[in-house]
Protein backbone atom coordinates (compact mmCIF):
# COMPACT_ATOMS: atom_id res chain seq x y z
CA UNK A 1 0.00 0.00 0.00
CA UNK A 2 1.02 3.64 0.25
CA UNK A 3 0.02 7.00 2.52
CA UNK A 4 0.60 10.16 0.22
CA UNK A 5 -1.46 13.10 1.94
CA UNK A 6 -1.32 16.61 0.60
CA UNK A 7 -2.62 20.14 1.22
CA UNK A 8 -3.18 23.25 0.30
CA UNK A 9 -2.89 26.31 2.41
CA UNK A 10 -3.17 30.10 1.76
CA UNK A 11 0.78 30.14 2.37
CA UNK A 12 1.47 27.08 -0.17
CA UNK A 13 1.46 23.18 -0.86
CA UNK A 14 2.57 20.92 1.25
CA UNK A 15 2.85 17.14 -0.08
CA UNK A 16 4.04 14.01 1.89
CA UNK A 17 4.29 10.43 0.92
CA UNK A 18 5.91 7.17 1.86
CA UNK A 19 7.78 4.40 -0.52
CA UNK A 20 6.72 1.38 0.41
CA UNK A 21 4.91 -1.07 -2.19
CA UNK A 22 4.09 -4.84 -1.89
CA UNK A 23 2.48 -7.76 -4.09
CA UNK A 24 1.50 -9.37 -1.37
CA UNK A 25 3.09 -9.40 2.64
CA UNK A 26 6.28 -11.46 1.38
CA UNK A 27 6.94 -8.94 -1.44
CA UNK A 28 7.92 -5.66 -0.43
CA UNK A 29 10.08 -3.12 -2.25
CA UNK A 30 10.69 0.48 -2.08
CA UNK A 31 9.34 3.22 -4.96
CA UNK A 32 9.41 6.73 -5.17
CA UNK A 33 5.44 8.02 -5.60
CA UNK A 34 6.39 11.66 -5.37
CA UNK A 35 7.26 13.35 -8.88
CA UNK A 36 8.05 16.84 -9.69
CA UNK A 37 8.71 19.41 -11.95
CA UNK A 38 9.33 22.54 -12.62
CA UNK A 39 10.23 25.56 -14.57
CA UNK A 40 11.15 28.36 -12.30
CA UNK A 41 8.92 31.15 -12.64
CA UNK A 42 6.59 29.41 -14.92
CA UNK A 43 5.19 26.84 -12.73
CA UNK A 44 6.07 23.75 -10.15
CA UNK A 45 3.87 21.10 -10.17
CA UNK A 46 3.60 17.67 -7.40
CA UNK A 47 2.43 14.47 -8.47
CA UNK A 48 1.72 11.50 -6.18
CA UNK A 49 0.96 8.65 -6.68
CA UNK A 50 -1.35 5.59 -4.96
CA UNK A 51 -2.89 2.22 -6.50
CA UNK A 52 -1.38 -0.55 -9.22
CA UNK A 53 2.40 0.46 -9.24
CA UNK A 54 2.47 -0.70 -13.30
CA UNK A 55 -0.32 1.54 -14.07
CA UNK A 56 1.38 4.20 -12.02
CA UNK A 57 4.45 3.73 -13.22
CA UNK A 58 2.64 3.72 -17.02
CA UNK A 59 1.11 7.42 -16.67
CA UNK A 60 4.29 8.88 -15.34
CA UNK A 61 6.26 7.02 -18.01
CA UNK A 62 3.56 8.54 -20.25
CA UNK A 63 3.31 12.10 -19.20
CA UNK A 64 7.49 11.78 -19.10
CA UNK A 65 7.26 10.46 -23.07
CA UNK A 66 5.36 12.99 -24.15
CA UNK A 67 7.68 16.03 -22.55
CA UNK A 68 10.98 14.63 -23.57
CA UNK A 69 9.79 14.03 -27.52
CA UNK A 70 6.93 16.73 -27.58
CA UNK A 71 4.83 16.39 -30.92
CA UNK A 72 2.51 19.24 -32.31
CA UNK A 73 -0.80 19.56 -30.84
CA UNK A 74 -0.20 17.28 -27.88
CA UNK A 75 -0.13 19.43 -24.39
CA UNK A 76 2.00 18.37 -21.65
CA UNK A 77 2.71 19.10 -18.41
CA UNK A 78 5.10 21.45 -19.47
CA UNK A 79 3.08 23.35 -21.80
CA UNK A 80 -0.17 23.16 -20.25
CA UNK A 81 -1.53 27.05 -19.95
CA UNK A 82 -3.14 26.16 -16.39
CA UNK A 83 -2.82 23.58 -13.94
CA UNK A 84 -6.68 22.76 -14.46
CA UNK A 85 -5.02 21.72 -17.76
CA UNK A 86 -2.73 19.23 -15.85
CA UNK A 87 -4.96 17.51 -14.33
CA UNK A 88 -7.12 17.23 -17.53
CA UNK A 89 -3.62 16.08 -19.01
CA UNK A 90 -2.85 13.64 -16.38
CA UNK A 91 -6.89 12.52 -16.52
CA UNK A 92 -6.18 11.71 -19.95
CA UNK A 93 -2.69 9.62 -19.36
CA UNK A 94 -4.41 7.77 -16.60
CA UNK A 95 -7.23 6.74 -19.03
CA UNK A 96 -4.91 5.77 -21.90
CA UNK A 97 -3.06 3.20 -19.41
CA UNK A 98 -6.30 2.41 -18.28
CA UNK A 99 -7.38 1.34 -21.41
CA UNK A 100 -4.36 -0.56 -22.49
CA UNK A 101 -3.93 -2.74 -19.38
CA UNK A 102 -7.40 -2.75 -17.51
CA UNK A 103 -9.09 -5.48 -19.44
CA UNK A 104 -5.93 -7.69 -19.15
CA UNK A 105 -5.55 -7.25 -15.57
CA UNK A 106 -9.40 -8.01 -14.45
CA UNK A 107 -8.84 -11.17 -16.67
CA UNK A 108 -6.30 -11.76 -14.38
CA UNK A 109 -8.89 -11.01 -11.41
CA UNK A 110 -6.07 -8.04 -10.75
CA UNK A 111 -7.28 -4.40 -10.11
CA UNK A 112 -5.72 -1.75 -11.74
CA UNK A 113 -7.13 0.96 -9.55
CA UNK A 114 -5.23 3.91 -9.09
CA UNK A 115 -5.03 7.41 -8.19
CA UNK A 116 -2.96 10.20 -8.49
CA UNK A 117 -2.81 13.79 -6.51
CA UNK A 118 -1.60 16.71 -8.88
CA UNK A 119 -0.66 20.15 -6.87
CA UNK A 120 0.89 22.62 -8.42
CA UNK A 121 0.61 26.29 -9.96
CA UNK A 122 1.22 27.75 -13.59
CA UNK A 123 2.07 31.53 -13.40
CA UNK A 124 -0.57 33.60 -13.40
CA UNK A 125 -2.80 31.61 -11.81
CA UNK A 126 -3.65 30.37 -8.47
CA UNK A 127 -2.19 26.98 -6.93
CA UNK A 128 -4.58 24.37 -7.15
CA UNK A 129 -4.62 20.94 -5.98
CA UNK A 130 -6.49 17.98 -7.77
CA UNK A 131 -7.26 14.14 -7.19
CA UNK A 132 -7.50 11.86 -10.26
CA UNK A 133 -9.35 8.85 -10.19
CA UNK A 134 -8.51 5.72 -12.12
CA UNK A 135 -11.39 6.72 -14.41
CA UNK A 136 -9.57 9.92 -15.45
CA UNK A 137 -12.20 12.24 -13.94
CA UNK A 138 -11.02 14.56 -10.83
CA UNK A 139 -12.08 16.57 -7.95
CA UNK A 140 -10.84 19.81 -7.06
CA UNK A 141 -9.59 20.32 -2.95
CA UNK A 142 -11.67 23.71 -1.94
CA UNK A 143 -11.99 25.97 0.91
CA UNK A 144 -13.84 23.63 2.87
CA UNK A 145 -11.65 20.60 2.08
CA UNK A 146 -8.24 21.97 1.74
CA UNK A 147 -6.36 18.42 1.40
CA UNK A 148 -6.46 15.01 -0.21
CA UNK A 149 -5.52 11.69 1.13
CA UNK A 150 -4.76 8.60 -0.91
CA UNK A 151 -3.83 5.18 0.28
CA UNK A 152 -4.05 4.11 3.91
CA UNK A 153 -5.57 7.30 4.68
CA UNK A 154 -7.58 6.44 7.62
CA UNK A 155 -4.96 6.06 10.70
CA UNK A 156 -3.67 9.38 9.92
CA UNK A 157 -6.86 11.21 9.31
CA UNK A 158 -7.68 12.08 12.99
CA UNK A 159 -4.67 14.53 13.11
CA UNK A 160 -5.55 16.40 10.14
CA UNK A 161 -8.96 16.38 10.20
CA UNK A 162 -8.39 18.39 14.09
CA UNK A 163 -5.20 20.77 12.94
CA UNK A 164 -5.38 21.54 9.63
CA UNK A 165 -7.69 24.69 7.98
CA UNK A 166 -6.72 26.23 5.09
CA UNK A 167 -5.29 29.48 7.31
CA UNK A 168 -2.45 27.13 9.30
CA UNK A 169 0.58 28.04 7.89
CA UNK A 170 3.06 26.30 6.03
CA UNK A 171 5.83 24.95 8.07
CA UNK A 172 2.81 23.99 11.15
CA UNK A 173 1.09 21.95 7.92
CA UNK A 174 4.54 20.05 7.20
CA UNK A 175 4.82 19.20 11.22
CA UNK A 176 1.23 17.56 10.73
CA UNK A 177 1.85 16.12 7.83
CA UNK A 178 4.47 14.27 9.13
CA UNK A 179 2.69 13.13 12.18
CA UNK A 180 -0.23 11.78 9.95
CA UNK A 181 2.44 9.83 8.78
CA UNK A 182 4.08 8.87 11.51
CA UNK A 183 0.63 7.27 13.38
CA UNK A 184 -0.23 5.55 9.49
CA UNK A 185 3.52 4.26 9.55
CA UNK A 186 3.29 2.78 13.25
CA UNK A 187 -0.23 1.20 12.89
CA UNK A 188 0.33 -0.40 9.18
CA UNK A 189 3.13 -1.75 8.41
CA UNK A 190 2.08 -1.76 3.93
CA UNK A 191 3.67 2.07 4.62
CA UNK A 192 7.41 2.45 5.04
CA UNK A 193 10.18 4.86 5.28
CA UNK A 194 12.15 7.07 3.34
CA UNK A 195 9.29 10.16 3.07
CA UNK A 196 9.11 12.44 0.30
CA UNK A 197 7.78 15.80 1.56
CA UNK A 198 7.80 18.40 -1.75
CA UNK A 199 6.66 22.07 -0.47
CA UNK A 200 5.49 24.56 -2.93
CA UNK A 201 5.69 28.16 -1.22
CA UNK A 202 2.23 30.18 -2.39
CA UNK A 203 3.92 32.26 -6.14
CA UNK A 204 7.03 30.84 -5.68
CA UNK A 205 6.62 28.69 -8.93
CA UNK A 206 9.49 26.60 -8.00
CA UNK A 207 10.01 23.58 -5.84
CA UNK A 208 10.26 25.98 -2.27
CA UNK A 209 11.41 22.66 -0.14
CA UNK A 210 11.90 19.24 -1.80
CA UNK A 211 13.28 16.28 0.23
CA UNK A 212 13.57 12.64 1.33
CA UNK A 213 13.27 11.96 4.80
CA UNK A 214 15.36 8.74 5.42
CA UNK A 215 14.76 6.28 8.62
CA UNK A 216 17.65 7.28 10.37
CA UNK A 217 16.60 11.17 10.18
CA UNK A 218 17.60 12.25 13.54
CA UNK A 219 14.91 15.11 13.35
CA UNK A 220 12.10 13.06 12.38
CA UNK A 221 13.31 10.06 14.93
CA UNK A 222 12.63 12.61 17.27
CA UNK A 223 9.31 14.23 16.29
CA UNK A 224 8.61 10.58 16.32
CA UNK A 225 9.47 9.79 19.96
CA UNK A 226 8.59 13.25 20.91
CA UNK A 227 5.31 13.05 19.88
CA UNK A 228 5.12 9.57 21.26
CA UNK A 229 5.43 11.17 24.67
CA UNK A 230 3.36 13.97 23.71
CA UNK A 231 0.47 11.78 23.40
CA UNK A 232 1.27 9.61 26.32
CA UNK A 233 1.02 12.81 28.39
CA UNK A 234 -2.01 13.98 26.58
CA UNK A 235 -3.74 10.27 27.28
CA UNK A 236 -2.31 10.30 31.19
CA UNK A 237 -4.32 13.88 31.65
CA UNK A 238 -7.66 12.46 30.14
CA UNK A 239 -7.26 9.45 31.87
CA UNK A 240 -7.29 11.70 35.08
CA UNK A 241 -10.34 13.83 33.67
CA UNK A 242 -12.33 10.77 32.93
CA UNK A 243 -11.77 8.52 36.41
CA UNK B 1 -20.40 0.75 9.10
CA UNK B 2 -19.84 0.17 12.93
CA UNK B 3 -16.96 0.29 15.55
CA UNK B 4 -16.76 -2.26 18.34
CA UNK B 5 -13.22 -2.87 20.10
CA UNK B 6 -12.73 -5.02 22.99
CA UNK B 7 -9.88 -5.39 24.94
CA UNK B 8 -8.37 -8.15 27.10
CA UNK B 9 -6.16 -7.14 30.08
CA UNK B 10 -4.96 -8.72 33.30
CA UNK B 11 -7.78 -6.90 35.73
CA UNK B 12 -10.26 -7.41 33.38
CA UNK B 13 -12.21 -7.05 29.64
CA UNK B 14 -13.39 -3.73 28.43
CA UNK B 15 -16.57 -3.55 25.30
CA UNK B 16 -17.16 -0.53 23.53
CA UNK B 17 -19.67 -0.49 20.75
CA UNK B 18 -21.20 2.43 18.56
CA UNK B 19 -24.58 2.27 17.17
CA UNK B 20 -24.65 3.53 13.92
CA UNK B 21 -25.83 1.54 11.15
CA UNK B 22 -26.32 2.17 7.35
CA UNK B 23 -27.84 1.19 4.34
CA UNK B 24 -26.13 3.45 2.17
CA UNK B 25 -25.22 7.17 3.26
CA UNK B 26 -29.27 8.15 3.36
CA UNK B 27 -30.07 5.27 5.15
CA UNK B 28 -28.97 5.62 8.74
CA UNK B 29 -30.45 3.90 12.18
CA UNK B 30 -29.97 2.93 15.24
CA UNK B 31 -29.13 -0.40 16.56
CA UNK B 32 -27.52 -2.10 19.28
CA UNK B 33 -24.78 -4.19 18.54
CA UNK B 34 -23.47 -4.94 21.87
CA UNK B 35 -25.64 -8.51 23.52
CA UNK B 36 -24.99 -9.35 26.97
CA UNK B 37 -25.90 -12.51 29.29
CA UNK B 38 -25.20 -13.42 32.62
CA UNK B 39 -25.79 -15.44 35.20
CA UNK B 40 -24.02 -13.86 38.30
CA UNK B 41 -21.51 -15.96 40.13
CA UNK B 42 -21.76 -18.32 36.90
CA UNK B 43 -20.62 -16.49 33.44
CA UNK B 44 -20.75 -13.03 32.11
CA UNK B 45 -20.44 -12.82 28.17
CA UNK B 46 -20.58 -9.84 25.69
CA UNK B 47 -21.19 -10.29 22.24
CA UNK B 48 -20.20 -7.40 20.22
CA UNK B 49 -21.31 -7.52 15.73
CA UNK B 50 -20.24 -5.31 12.77
CA UNK B 51 -21.24 -6.44 8.85
CA UNK B 52 -24.22 -7.17 7.55
CA UNK B 53 -27.13 -6.95 9.84
CA UNK B 54 -29.58 -8.72 8.88
CA UNK B 55 -26.76 -11.61 8.93
CA UNK B 56 -25.82 -10.63 12.78
CA UNK B 57 -29.38 -9.62 13.86
CA UNK B 58 -30.05 -13.41 12.88
CA UNK B 59 -27.05 -14.97 14.85
CA UNK B 60 -28.01 -13.04 17.97
CA UNK B 61 -31.71 -14.24 17.31
CA UNK B 62 -30.57 -17.80 16.80
CA UNK B 63 -28.60 -17.71 19.97
CA UNK B 64 -31.42 -16.10 22.00
CA UNK B 65 -33.88 -18.63 20.46
CA UNK B 66 -31.88 -21.67 21.51
CA UNK B 67 -31.68 -20.53 25.40
CA UNK B 68 -35.49 -19.58 25.43
CA UNK B 69 -36.00 -22.99 24.28
CA UNK B 70 -33.43 -25.01 25.32
CA UNK B 71 -33.43 -28.45 23.23
CA UNK B 72 -31.84 -31.67 24.84
CA UNK B 73 -28.36 -32.19 23.45
CA UNK B 74 -27.86 -28.44 22.19
CA UNK B 75 -25.35 -26.18 24.15
CA UNK B 76 -26.29 -22.51 24.69
CA UNK B 77 -24.67 -19.47 25.46
CA UNK B 78 -25.73 -20.19 29.41
CA UNK B 79 -25.46 -24.05 29.34
CA UNK B 80 -21.60 -23.93 28.00
CA UNK B 81 -19.05 -25.40 29.87
CA UNK B 82 -16.44 -22.92 28.80
CA UNK B 83 -15.71 -19.84 26.81
CA UNK B 84 -14.16 -21.83 24.14
CA UNK B 85 -17.07 -23.89 24.23
CA UNK B 86 -18.97 -19.82 23.73
CA UNK B 87 -17.27 -19.15 20.91
CA UNK B 88 -17.70 -22.30 19.00
CA UNK B 89 -21.41 -21.63 19.71
CA UNK B 90 -21.34 -18.56 18.04
CA UNK B 91 -19.35 -19.30 15.33
CA UNK B 92 -21.87 -22.63 14.53
CA UNK B 93 -24.54 -20.04 14.72
CA UNK B 94 -23.02 -17.70 12.30
CA UNK B 95 -22.75 -20.61 10.30
CA UNK B 96 -26.46 -21.78 9.79
CA UNK B 97 -26.94 -18.05 9.25
CA UNK B 98 -24.33 -17.61 6.60
CA UNK B 99 -26.24 -21.12 4.80
CA UNK B 100 -29.48 -19.95 4.97
CA UNK B 101 -28.71 -16.32 3.52
CA UNK B 102 -25.57 -16.69 1.83
CA UNK B 103 -26.12 -17.75 -1.57
CA UNK B 104 -29.00 -15.61 -1.82
CA UNK B 105 -27.17 -12.14 -0.57
CA UNK B 106 -24.24 -13.20 -2.94
CA UNK B 107 -27.02 -13.72 -5.96
CA UNK B 108 -28.46 -10.11 -5.22
CA UNK B 109 -24.76 -9.05 -5.52
CA UNK B 110 -25.10 -8.08 -1.31
CA UNK B 111 -22.20 -9.26 1.32
CA UNK B 112 -23.03 -11.39 3.88
CA UNK B 113 -19.59 -10.62 5.40
CA UNK B 114 -20.15 -10.52 9.66
CA UNK B 115 -18.20 -10.87 12.74
CA UNK B 116 -18.72 -10.86 15.99
CA UNK B 117 -16.42 -10.32 18.76
CA UNK B 118 -17.33 -12.95 22.01
CA UNK B 119 -15.73 -12.01 25.47
CA UNK B 120 -16.12 -13.06 28.93
CA UNK B 121 -16.19 -16.20 31.83
CA UNK B 122 -17.15 -19.02 33.01
CA UNK B 123 -16.65 -19.92 36.54
CA UNK B 124 -13.49 -22.08 37.25
CA UNK B 125 -11.52 -20.66 33.93
CA UNK B 126 -9.93 -17.45 32.83
CA UNK B 127 -11.32 -14.40 30.96
CA UNK B 128 -11.24 -14.96 27.55
CA UNK B 129 -11.48 -13.03 24.06
CA UNK B 130 -12.70 -14.41 20.64
CA UNK B 131 -12.98 -13.06 17.34
CA UNK B 132 -15.60 -15.10 15.42
CA UNK B 133 -15.26 -14.86 11.33
CA UNK B 134 -18.33 -14.66 8.45
CA UNK B 135 -16.82 -18.61 7.96
CA UNK B 136 -17.93 -19.16 11.93
CA UNK B 137 -13.77 -19.71 12.46
CA UNK B 138 -12.04 -17.61 15.50
CA UNK B 139 -8.96 -16.44 16.65
CA UNK B 140 -8.25 -15.27 20.17
CA UNK B 141 -6.44 -12.18 21.95
CA UNK B 142 -3.16 -13.15 23.37
CA UNK B 143 -0.46 -11.79 25.60
CA UNK B 144 0.32 -10.18 22.26
CA UNK B 145 -2.01 -8.94 21.13
CA UNK B 146 -4.53 -8.27 23.89
CA UNK B 147 -6.73 -6.51 21.94
CA UNK B 148 -9.69 -7.08 18.92
CA UNK B 149 -11.35 -4.30 16.51
CA UNK B 150 -13.84 -4.86 13.90
CA UNK B 151 -15.59 -2.39 11.56
CA UNK B 152 -14.05 0.95 10.88
CA UNK B 153 -11.03 -0.08 12.75
CA UNK B 154 -8.24 2.11 11.02
CA UNK B 155 -8.69 5.57 12.62
CA UNK B 156 -8.99 4.59 16.32
CA UNK B 157 -6.05 1.86 15.98
CA UNK B 158 -3.10 4.35 16.76
CA UNK B 159 -4.01 5.48 20.33
CA UNK B 160 -4.48 1.92 21.22
CA UNK B 161 -1.34 0.53 19.90
CA UNK B 162 0.41 3.62 22.00
CA UNK B 163 -0.86 3.00 25.20
CA UNK B 164 -2.61 -0.82 25.56
CA UNK B 165 -0.83 -3.54 27.19
CA UNK B 166 -2.27 -6.94 29.27
CA UNK B 167 -0.94 -4.57 31.95
CA UNK B 168 -2.81 -1.76 31.42
CA UNK B 169 -5.57 -0.83 34.25
CA UNK B 170 -9.01 -1.10 33.94
CA UNK B 171 -10.06 2.27 34.42
CA UNK B 172 -6.97 3.17 31.89
CA UNK B 173 -8.56 0.90 29.00
CA UNK B 174 -11.65 2.44 29.22
CA UNK B 175 -10.18 5.76 28.88
CA UNK B 176 -8.34 4.69 25.47
CA UNK B 177 -11.34 2.91 24.45
CA UNK B 178 -13.53 5.81 24.62
CA UNK B 179 -10.65 7.99 22.84
CA UNK B 180 -10.07 5.18 20.10
CA UNK B 181 -13.76 5.91 20.09
CA UNK B 182 -13.57 9.07 19.49
CA UNK B 183 -10.88 9.70 16.97
CA UNK B 184 -13.56 7.19 14.96
CA UNK B 185 -16.85 9.82 15.45
CA UNK B 186 -14.77 12.14 14.53
CA UNK B 187 -13.40 11.14 10.94
CA UNK B 188 -16.12 8.57 9.97
CA UNK B 189 -20.08 9.83 9.50
CA UNK B 190 -21.39 5.87 9.74
CA UNK B 191 -19.83 5.35 12.95
CA UNK B 192 -22.30 7.36 15.61
CA UNK B 193 -23.19 8.08 19.21
CA UNK B 194 -24.81 6.72 21.32
CA UNK B 195 -21.94 4.20 22.96
CA UNK B 196 -22.81 0.77 24.91
CA UNK B 197 -19.26 0.79 27.39
CA UNK B 198 -19.34 -3.15 29.20
CA UNK B 199 -16.82 -4.22 31.78
CA UNK B 200 -16.22 -7.57 33.04
CA UNK B 201 -13.61 -7.18 35.92
CA UNK B 202 -11.73 -10.40 36.15
CA UNK B 203 -13.46 -13.32 37.92
CA UNK B 204 -16.41 -11.20 39.25
CA UNK B 205 -18.37 -13.25 36.92
CA UNK B 206 -21.42 -10.30 36.14
CA UNK B 207 -21.44 -6.70 34.46
CA UNK B 208 -19.14 -4.84 36.51
CA UNK B 209 -20.09 -2.03 34.36
CA UNK B 210 -22.76 -1.83 31.58
CA UNK B 211 -23.96 1.33 30.17
CA UNK B 212 -25.43 3.34 27.70
CA UNK B 213 -23.52 6.53 26.85
CA UNK B 214 -25.85 9.22 25.16
CA UNK B 215 -24.65 11.72 22.41
CA UNK B 216 -25.49 14.30 25.36
CA UNK B 217 -23.35 12.46 27.99
CA UNK B 218 -21.33 15.61 29.70
CA UNK B 219 -18.63 13.39 30.65
CA UNK B 220 -18.09 12.13 27.62
CA UNK B 221 -18.55 16.17 26.23
CA UNK B 222 -15.91 17.01 29.05
CA UNK B 223 -13.46 13.58 27.70
CA UNK B 224 -13.71 14.80 23.99
CA UNK B 225 -13.62 18.30 23.95
CA UNK B 226 -10.55 17.85 26.51
CA UNK B 227 -8.93 15.46 23.71
CA UNK B 228 -9.18 17.97 21.17
CA UNK B 229 -7.59 20.52 23.26
CA UNK B 230 -4.72 17.87 24.60
CA UNK B 231 -3.86 16.97 21.37
CA UNK B 232 -3.94 20.39 19.92
CA UNK B 233 -1.23 21.36 23.05
CA UNK B 234 0.95 18.23 22.17
CA UNK B 235 0.62 19.20 18.10
CA UNK B 236 1.68 22.89 19.21
CA UNK B 237 4.69 21.13 21.30
CA UNK B 238 6.19 19.12 17.99
CA UNK B 239 5.57 21.86 15.91
CA UNK B 240 7.96 23.83 17.97
CA UNK B 241 10.16 21.25 17.87
CA UNK B 242 10.34 19.98 14.04
CA UNK B 243 10.19 24.13 13.06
Amino acid sequence: MTYCLAMLLNEGIVCLSDTRTNAGLDNISKFRKSFTWEIPGDRAICLMTAGNLAITQAVIGLLQENIDEPQDGIDTLLSAQSMFRVAEIVGDAMRTIQQRHGAALAQMGESSIASIIVAGQRKGGRQRLFHVYAAGNFVEATEDSPYFQIGEHKYGKPIIDRVITRETPLKTAVTAALLSMDSTLRSNLSVGMPLDLTVLRSDELCMSDHRRIEADDPQFDALSKGWSQALRDAFEEMDAMWN
